[in-house]
């Protein structure tokens, strides 16, 4: 009763060997080698499978993979990756052809949201949306019990509803998506301006005078020793996250929201002030019921137990 | 094997008895005595259904409900409705002890989608977002061909979650939700600022030259008129009501989008301007299939369809 989990990063792939109950039995990483031909990295990953799988006797039941990019989980396509330079790559039916067993793909995000709900922080929540605070903002959607991912799985980009109306510039095209606010790209931006604006805050001490230097937790350390800049910088980051978090509990009205993604390592820092502003707000709306906020927990082990998930 | 949908509004109870294929057998309408005890209101409901019944012959398999205000559809109560003075109403639990059959109630915009989902316009996509466009902007979420209503059926708040950061006042006490931008009474209120700032407009004329006689239709109107002033309102419309929609698109990547209420009934001059420019925008994201955007065709029907559907 073992069942498989694939991560696929920009740099490797993570392979999993999973219980029922989320044990990684074993696990073991595959470098991907650029310039190899697509379909080829496919299926020496499939044979990796079946020689690890015979090497420790496992029977498997299922392969999920987690893929980044624009994933179609209806044919179980990555229709298209930047960074792995991947178009209309057919991985889950090199996978079935080559394991003779069911594969069943979904983005990196979607992944980890069942992760976290199947084995993770969140699986005592039927309604759950995650938020994953990186160089975007991924994040997931899964209600009554299920991962829901959209038409073709191209849903749950929840980095890119609206926050500010022909606002600030976003990656995807739009402007004033979530993303550009919320995610740790934005506030190292925001961090930025407010150096350049302020050449006395100690955040010019903590990046070694380099503006360069500045990273997602330059206003964070920076606030924690007194910094009124830094501490600025933060609030404000707080308030378009909470900003966010309630017009999804408007919308969804989940038991959960999970935060993950670079951040959220910020833990309590993060997780408190945001808790602060949720109730004083009344999660977004009079007469409803609270909305848990909670880190995520399983870390880099999300993307293999949330595949896994997929075919359990 | 019949249904009964019962549509709850601020003056009036309309009850439907309804078949399995969505067809209204025979329909009345009760009007809401104020002042009336409210559970009162709801066992002499109950007492009408059950003689209805009796009289046509009818054998009642469910007893579905739609109600405005803030509804718990776990347990069947009404918490409140302010348009009807009702608290803490347990409108399920009355019916089903007058009337022996199982009963569920949602809110009335839930209801609305379910209509439209299981017999309307939208009956064909197991995946539908509906934005109702009235005093407020409501809605409700059909997903996998289920409604999803969130915890306690307090989600789906449509019309609450933002466009504009810090923009603004909602009714809800947030600032720059979707509804202070989109609904029938942002648009009165664009206009008449509109006409203030232009006294040249031929919405003076339209409005009998008082600026209370403004109505959801004054800018089309004028619009369709060659009015200047008037088409600049629509097209600001369009293009909040665009934005919104497009946040919709890719949290959810529904098959389609169903524009009710009010300033639906402008039909085609509401539909093909917000479909160009979601075509435009590439439905919120590169790579993603097509979002339909429709009319909901059930008008006044939808309440009761999609109540009785509740059980159904």
């Amino acid at each position: 009763m073992t069942y498989v989990g694939i991560d696929i990063g920009g740099m490797s792939i993570k392979v999993g060997f999973v219980n029922k109950e989320g044990k990684i039995l074993s696990s073991y990483s595959l470098p991907i080698i650029k310039g190899e031909k697509q379909e080829q990295t496919i299926i020496k990953l499939a044979h990796t499978v079946n020689e690890h799988a015979k090497e420790k006797g496992y029977e498997i039941l299922g392969i999920g993979v987690g893929c980044p990019g624009a994933i179609n989980s209806s044919n179980g396509t990555c229709d298209y990756s930047g960074n792995l330079d991947w178009h209309n790559l057919h991985i889950a039916e090199i996978i079935e052809k080559e394991c003779g067993v069911k594969c069943k793909i979904t983005n990196d995000a979607n992944a980890a949201i069942l992760g976290e709900s199947t084995f993770g922080i969140a699986k005592n929540y039927k309604n759950v949306i995650m938020l994953t605070l990186g160089t975007g903002v991924g994040g997931g959607i899964y209600l009554d019990g299920k991962l829901f991912e959209g038409n073709e799985g191209k849903g749950a980009e929840m980095g890119h509803a609206l926050l500010e109306y022909n606002g600030r510039q976003c990656t995807c095209g739009r402007k004033g998506c979530i993303e550009a606010y919320c995610s740790a790209s934005a506030l190292i931006k925001d961090t930025k301006i407010a150096m350049e604006n302020d050449h006395s805050s100690s955040m010019w001490e903590y990046a070694k005078n380099d503006i360069n230097n500045v990273n997602g937790l330059t206003a964070f350390e920076c606030s924690k020793k007194g910094d009124h800049t830094a501490t600025q910088v933060i609030n404000n980051y707080f308030d378009y996250l909470t900003a966010a978090i309630l017009s999804y509990c408007n919308v969804f009205r989940p038991e959960a929201v999970v935060l993950g993604g670079g951040l959220s390592n910020q833990g309590d820092n993060l997780i408190n002030p945001i808790r602060k502003r949720m109730a004083e707000q009344k999660y977004g709306f009079e007469c409803t019921p609270k909305v848990e906020l909670l880190k995520a927990t399983l870390g880099n082990e999300a993307g293999i137990l949330g595949a896994a998930a997929l075919v359990m």
